[in-house]
């Protein structure tokens, strides 16, 4: 992954936990960069993201903060208060206004992020040396199997702009309109309102189309920094040159960075892409296709690599969405078990049995009503996640 | 528990899969029994339900017939085919209308019923012995690891009236308005109107409550019959002698058997109350209270005797009803971990965790907005879930 010109990463021990490993990110920004950021839609909301929205309004960034091992979610004053004092201390490190200083904490609920630690976090975090998205990646990890990046580029006229971004997560994972810590760069020159713009839409044909095991998070929370230093013309709207290009390189890197948050959910072995067609519109196909995923029967099933397509029928059935029972079909790995309502009389399970062993499963979903679609992805629900979350205090 | 005179159950084998056991059962009902029924809201529902549906509508009821190992949904016209010959058989068996008959089925989704083992099964019914509640109960079982069955009395002035159920399901539970199959049968002179008003009263605080996995079964049936041979004065509506006093017996037998299907929940090993208290509606409350219940996250926690609270502050965030993180308080065994948006600062956690050690789980929230409450129960999620439903083709 490339280094955006505008960016400097630096990560330091803040000893959030009793662990040896660095637990607190610090993004630096260049004057000038545009902020844009999606939520979690949680009414149990941290502080960071209640200061979030805020922040995001106004466009503009010039640092940003990821704490791990401790969320600060249900931390009431205390949790707001060490917020706070974050924001003010990496403010006078680098001359700019603590609003500009965004935080983001994820880890344990219900203990207030201790200050005097956050604050041993960042003096050393200002001291630190640059690094990488590598390392910046593993320190905004907390129950993650691996660091998680992606890139894209576009070409803006004659200029070449970059995207990198980071992301951590692997349960608590069923984002409405967010989700999880992601953090998005580019050295594009973008507008903070239309980046915002670019954003929500990337976020719901990406991080609102995964689901680990249905449960949202309290801190869930997407940003993207622009820092306008490749030198392009600056995008303000769909009007500009190279919005379209660039709009179809942050929509990559946000399906990709959301696939990766599936490919580590907790005990996964398998990765599954859900297409539903024919609903009656797509918001009713992506409803029914979240149903699916979050089926503890379906994922079962797939983790148990049996074409059980009446789990299936079930799930479609319980989605509360428009469904006729007699024009449903079900496929998986591109061979119909099921169409217009009843098992396909010379279906063969070979080639499904076969497609079933694999890590990746094709299932998709015909409802035969009308032209709605949506894709989803998901995972399997395993005897690793049971041993993860019955252990784990998360 | 007590026979229901007026009710006559037998079993027969049918052979609806490879197994060595009776999988049929046909409760005979004398002239006269009253009727009502609640069923599954699933889009995709069986044959069996939409016909039953029809059925109840006419409160009259002579025989139900209950399949296990096969639940005929998803089977098109074929599966209507074999309902349809099961009803006619019973019918000119004992002398009735085929609309009388109704007829319940469980087991694999997706294969339709065969019709020559369901005519040989119910030939070996109509022609077998009498049999008490346990062999009936241990008939229409499938995943269920014991029978269940429940039974209570009222006195309509000098009357004493009985009622007895049975009930399966311990897998795919999340009744929507009805739940899984279960039968309820009574002496009692009960008008089929007021019959059902009291089932669908006494299913809002009995069926709807319970979830296992979240997963709503596309046959779910509870039926209730009255043969009225207690000798009491007809209860036509609440002004009749004696209507309270049914009503609570109904009460106790439904959430008596509402529980029995969460106890033998696939896997569980701990049995929770969830008690929802201070929302902005009792409605609000319900959906809180199951959307708490089927967080996989407060499940494994629980699972793993873990007071983690921080994952009921998650759940409750995320049921899209009202809540305010700073009014939120939490409890385990009536101790409360937090107050107010806030951890207990005192919260002394050994009574909680000698608490969780235990089989039956206490778990409290107060929302404090309103004076909207709710109870709903439900399970632990454990290794012997994914163990049960990565291998079995249900």
């Amino acid at each position: 992954m490339p280094p955006i010109t505008g960016v400097t990463l630096r990560v330091a021990r803040a000893r959030y936990k009793e662990w040896d490993r660095c637990d607190l990110t610090f993004a630096e920004l260049c004057e000038g960069t545009s902020l844009a950021g999606v939520f979690t839609q949680s009414a149990c909301a941290s502080s960071e993201v209640e200061l979030g929205r805020e922040q995001v309004k106004s466009g503009k960034a010039r640092a940003l903060i990821v704490n791990a091992g401790n969320s600060n979610a249900f931390t009431g004053y205390r949790g707001r208060e060490a917020v706070e004092q974050i924001m003010a201390q990496v403010a006078q490190g680098i001359g700019c206004e603590p609003s500009e200083v965004l935080v983001s904490s994820t880890g344990v609920i219900g203990v207030p992020l201790p200050k005097d630690r956050a604050e041993e976090g960042v003096t050393n975090a200002l001291a630190a040396e640059p690094c990488g998205w590598k390392d910046a990646a593993n320190a905004i990890a907390t129950t993650d199997t691996f660091a998680k990046g992606a890139c894209a580029s576009a070409m803006i006229g004659d200029t070449k702009v970059h995207l990198a971004g980071i992301i951590k997560g692997s349960g608590m994972i069923a984002p409405d309109m967010a989700t999880m810590l992601g953090y998005i760069f580019t050295d594009a020159n973008v507008a903070p309102g239309f980046l915002q713009d670019l954003l929500s839409s990337a976020n719901g044909d990406s991080f609102s189309c995964i689901t680990v095991d249905g449960d949202t998070s309290t801190s869930d929370t997407v940003l993207a920094f622009a820092t306008g230093k490749a030198g392009n013309g600056r995008i303000e709207d769909w009007d500009s040159p190279g919005a379209d290009a660039f709009a179809a390189a942050l929509n990559d890197i946000c399906r990709e960075l959301a696939q990766l948050v599936v490919r580590d959910g907790e005990g996964a072995s398998k990765f599954i892409t859900i297409r539903v067609s024919g609903a009656a519109s797509d918001s009713s196909a992506h409803r029914v296709a979240m149903t699916i995923a979050n089926s503890p029967l379906v994922k079962t099933a797939i983790a148990g690599e049996d074409a059980n397509w009446g789990r299936v029928v079930m799930a479609v059935g319980k989605a509360g969405e428009p469904a006729d029972r007699d024009k449903l079909s079900i496929a998986f790995g591109g061979v119909w078990a099921a169409r217009d309502g009843l098992p396909v009389e010379d279906y063969d399970e070979a080639p499904v049995a076969e497609h079933l062993k694999g890590q990746e499963v094709e299932l998709a979903v015909d409802l035969g009503l009308g032209n709605g679609r949506a894709t989803v992805w998901t995972c399997d629900l395993t005897h690793g996640y049971i041993s993860i979350n019955a252990d784990y205090r998360s």
